[in-house]
């Protein structure tokens, strides 16, 4: 865009546009393009971040097509909710990208992104719910960012997360996973005065309504600190945690 | 804006502003200005439109003070869902506004506004749907538009909608208001082919669950033409309807 | 029950056992079996009824041993929800059995059943409403009823059900069957001042929610005389709907 | 209605308008009055029957105003969902209505119904239920039917359930008031092989959801023969009933 | 239906009938056979609109009969929410049919229809909401309107709805269709003063609840002029849309 | 009931009444009452045992004659979710009864109940879960239990519920009472192997929906041995722990 | 631990560390261990008890690896909620283990573990909620109690839960599994004075809601003594029955 | 604690406790000591922070006597969600106490707070939005945080929330506090790569549900970024971002 202003600017300066034109010009000058741009300049702040594509409803061509783009442009790629066939299809394409399976991603680092500050730990309640963990390890890792997982330690067990008490307070923030009762997060926001992104689940059956259970326990979470975003989005859990972590 | 950004041409115009600089500054200059004329620009087209006060969540000292600058302006003035003592406590600060109980509004009309090509029809099924319906009369009325209303003509008694066809055909846009099983609407759109706007109301009990009952079934509507607004919403569907009448 | 009761009194009436000792063994007597007795006699006057079979939840071998025994005792037969490719197993080792393919119910009339006293309607909004209606055509039929059906009469096109005034007036109970909005009902029962059984149905999609917008608008059904069974339950609207014609 | 459509034969008949005339004025006819004939004729035949207000939405004065007109015809009048503050004014204005404060209900019998053919039973579950139930009773009475209350017979003591047993078999039509687990209407409908009308009521607390956990337990009862109408919706359950009775 | 009347009509003019046996006859002749009259002439006047099938519910024989009818009529065809493979066993039978496999929708253009007055824009929030939007498309096209696409430009990327500010003024009613978090309405209707039909789209996962997040914001929308439809329902969005155009 | 029955052993015994008759006379002979001499000797067993009265729904003057019967027979004495003015007004009438007025709670103890075999505990989230806490306390107590509290020990401050770690594993049930998140059950039973009680509480706001978020957490609870009871249910609690205590 | 802790005792004793630096030591002892300790030791007392996986969201080579380890430190094995194709894969490698296809579990018993004192009785109101009863008795058999089982005596036909009356009356716990109205609980509730622990299943279709409708039954339930677990929650039910059993 | 220990540490250094009894009475010593310990340690370090009063379900005069301790103790105080007329009555206790009526937040700054690093930028959409974003400024500013308001800039007029881009720009967490549709953190989210916490609030009416619709929509918020907290939840807001803030 700036080369379009630039000329505008210019022809003014010169004399070849009179301030009353140049004026309309810019009145009816779509004013998204100016917000474009400064996007654009943001964005080029954050060389090294990934482009990320959301797989589902996309075909195998269209991911395959975005992605040949991404990676031309010389950015990081990640893909995710990534079914194995879907991936499989597309690596006989993009032969480069690599595949977490228990996350369902794809992903392709080409540039090192700038690192966050400190260690985001990623805790799971139960085994079930590593695939949502999954998804956010790969999420933080790609944004740069140290990551270290602590899965399996369900409040049934409290002693394991007590023994985890010492590597809780070393991280800066904090993704929880959990589905059915969703009570994890309150307790690790009650040993821990850090950020704490809380991610329900759809683990469970019955009256766990498909994450639904662990959702409300999460927003009523007594303990502050606390945040939670939508049942399974384990990118999204990542995505804040690496803003945080960059600050 | 215009000024602002006048000046800024004018300075590069007359070489006190390099087109480099002034791209700089024009860069960080907040877009939304832009935007900003634009859309009052559009408002001044729309002359004699009322501008409307959502009247909940504001105390009756905020709605005199935001009323007597509108109608300082000339504007006509439409204050939405406000109780009978607060009507009286702001009628002894503006005498002239006006005030229809039932609808729950509060009106004071300074200018003819645009008129609306054909008549707004506004029917409910039940009497205890009136000060919805009333609501979505006073609000198409300040905006411009022949109302006519019929009331009381649910599908218990299929007689009395049947009784109303020739009035229907009549309409440009009919705003439909039921509560209970809301099923009002599913029979008018089948009797005249024009955009039904369909208003759930709280009215019921039991499993109405406060016009879910009656939003539901609108939202299922079999005939094609029809489209709802949230339960209750009289002004909403008015504004829609003054929006299709005045195309 | 009856053996074990009378040689209880035979041996008090012998003097075999005191009263007293009989009042201690009666006291323990399961009462249920009493109750038991009851009900047997009761069944013995409604010689000719079916038995019924809910085929969700059976293996196919369980519902050919129930049915056997049903048949070996001259009941009529009706099981209801059975997919066809059970039904092709069962008719392997029933052969005499008929099925409704659209109501997915197997049958078998074995002896003439006692007959209603007028005619049951079963109307429809939609076709794809069928398979519900004829779930309960097939049960009121097998109950002993004289059926009428009327499909595809739902309020998008008024003239269709007004068309079937007369034969509205000529039922004596009548099973309305709807998805979607489920106004259908409401207008049939301000046409019939008839008993009328309202049948929520799965039909539909989106805020349908499976039957729950069709199931609410005939909860809160506006004129009186209807009363609503589970979605998609043909079958328990045939059973009432019998009912009240044996009367 | 017949006078203008007699009119306009005779002018036929007469010569002073041709057929084709005649024709163009009939197609314009309003077709709903047609409509209305047959309903007002058809309500010559149930003479006798009240004419019903549901009271909810509408003021003391509107109430009273079209009671009068009711009791001017001569007709039976019933008002439900009542207040005892409205009562009383209303009482001063007509001071020959009763009223029943558990149901809530204004009623006043000027003539004689045509009588139901059989007995009504109104159950409840507990001794809340009752004010639903007393509606029912005052509706079934209005109505021109016997009826009989049996209260506080909820499946927690089973005994006073079946110690009704020899009753419910007594009834033509039972109509079943319960709140909380909604057992009731099941167990009835597995002693009585006779049309079962559920109420679920809004008694309870908590998990009861104003009546939700009764509604669906009615509407998934499993042994046939149960409807279900609104929540607490005790008029609907009784104008059903009689029309059940009066077949 | 005129000649049945006419020939009524011609014999009391002729003395044949009486006014009173004509009288008698005309009471008891189906008065919705009028209301097909005056709807089928209101059907003359829009010759050229397309005949509408629902497919869902429908087996392909079924959607074959029913389409070879209307094709042989000579009107438009539309065929919503089919499959690909019951597409290809169509086309067998009516070869000349056409196909848009994203909306999934069969349609055959034989005349032109009446042209709506201006353009109908349908904007989509993401990808994948594409295929309810392409349902929308199809729909508003064959019902002779012109039809624009701006699709992908969701909240997220605020600069892409904004760089189409000059397009969506050019509208005459826009649809929107979005799924997640439903919020391009409430952004659309703040910046053009047209009337906006939201469809709510099943796209999302978790807390979207299939679509009812998008719903529930779409009905809450803030500012005036947006009404809602059905979730996923494209085709009823563009229906109204297209009654809009017409006016 | 017992005399009756005698009456007809005796003349069979003395041979006035045929072992036919008898056996017609027992066939029709309410079986209900057979049932209801078990249950009243069953309540022979359990004297000592309170009669409890559910206090809403009920006026204060059928409260106070059920309680002076129940005082009558020297039974104790419990009604629950009774407010203080309604307790002032009992009190008027039968001045023995004791309010518990966090619990809500009349009671009277006329005799000691029998003893259960433990100690049950009673422990609370927060403190606003203390009045559903104290209905479980005074049920448990009248019931004849050894009852421990343990208030405001939410999973925000682990310490406080690990600092009751031994005096958890002395009790034979624990009855856990949590509002918002729901979380306290899941971590007391992962603690401690006795069966637990669950309590949702009403507590909180938002998205706690009235008790719900912690309903489905503690359905959900992951370690095993919770089962769960109404919201706010403290007595329905406390007397299935009372059951328990009592094994 | 210990070892550890003794380790610094003893280094204190010996004088080799200061009370001071012992004191430094301890506070930033992982407190966690301690606790560990605590619940390894009630482990040992619970020796014979199995160790238990939930099947769910586990590859069948990680419950082949987990069921091994368990096998080879002597444990009794269940596994639960694994389907038969999943079975037949671990039997391959764990040819020892059994498998109960209705309860879908795995199970090995190893060694006899402690027995419960009473007799738990599992209940289903019809034959389509038997597995989720097979895997209450498959997990409280492994858990060592004595179970007796009455299927399919829903309250439909009251007679056959009144004829299971002396049965009921000898257990210690009851299981009470019912889907559809869920109204099995109450009913048993009201004949026994054991504690019940009520499992909805989502056996039903419609508004049964997968389980809803009998869930919020269940938890309604107006006599006393019933508690609920999760929807299909069989294994849950019996640990819970198994602790109170061996009380 | 530590005195305790300590004394334990020396007797077994002055050889009166031999290290296996020390080890005895520290194995039964209660683990949560030393994690109180641990927390209160954590705590000393957080000097200055406020200890925070949840005000619903308290009584006047037990946040007075909380209230006193605390303020004695020399910490900043901070009571949330307090009326007017409690206020009142708290303040003739503990007259320093400061209330903000909106917030309906009691508060007592005593010593400044540790500062955060950056600003947090409080924002919403209506004004009926205030109450919740005061409750979030007062709970970030007492916290030690730099706050700044941007209030009234719902999506409806988007040239106003464009029109602070600038300001958004600066913030270093940004609390979006919105009800009806909750679009606005989404747009916040598009145009700032900055960590977002959601409030949905509870104001609109209908489908707005109390806040579930804007509930919803944040959570599937389609840019990356945004977690949301409970409807609302102004205080909990506020307390996340002060934790980001002070990272």
């Amino acid at each position: 865009m700036k080369s379009q202003l630039e000329e505008i600017l210019n022809k003014v300066h010169k004399g070849k546009l009179s301030p009353k034109d140049a004026l309309q010009t810019l009145k009816d000058y779509p004013y998204q393009d100016l917000n474009f741009a400064k996007i654009d300049h943001q964005r080029e702040v954050m060389k090294g971040l990934p482009e990320i594509i959301y797989g589902p409803g996309k075909t195998d061509s269209q991911i395959v097509s975005i992605a040949q783009e991404i990676i031309k442009k010389g950015s990081n790629l990640l893909i995710t909710k990534v079914e194995k066939p879907s991936y499989e299809k597309i690596r006989k394409k993009i032969p480069r990208v690599l595949y977490n399976p228990q996350a369902k991603a794809i992903y392709l680092k080409q540039k090192k992104p700038p690192q966050g500050k400190g260690k985001i730990m990623v805790m799971t309640a139960g085994t079930s719910d590593i695939p949502v963990a999954e998804e956010a390890y790969v999420t933080a890792d790609i944004l740069g960012n140290e990551v270290e997982k602590i899965y399996d330690v369900g409040v049934a067990g409290l002693h394991r997360v007590l023994g985890e008490y010492e590597k809780i307070q070393q991280a800066r923030v904090i993704i929880v996973v959990a589905g059915m009762e969703g009570a994890l997060p309150s307790v690790v926001a009650g040993l821990a005065k850090i950020p704490i992104i809380a991610v329900p689940t759809s683990v469970g059956y019955g009256a766990s309504f498909k994450g639904i259970a662990a959702l409300l326990a999460m927003l009523n979470s007594c303990p502050g600190g606390v945040a939670v975003v939508n049942i399974d989005n384990g990118f999204g859990a990542a995505y804040l945690a690496s803003l945080i972590n960059h600050l």
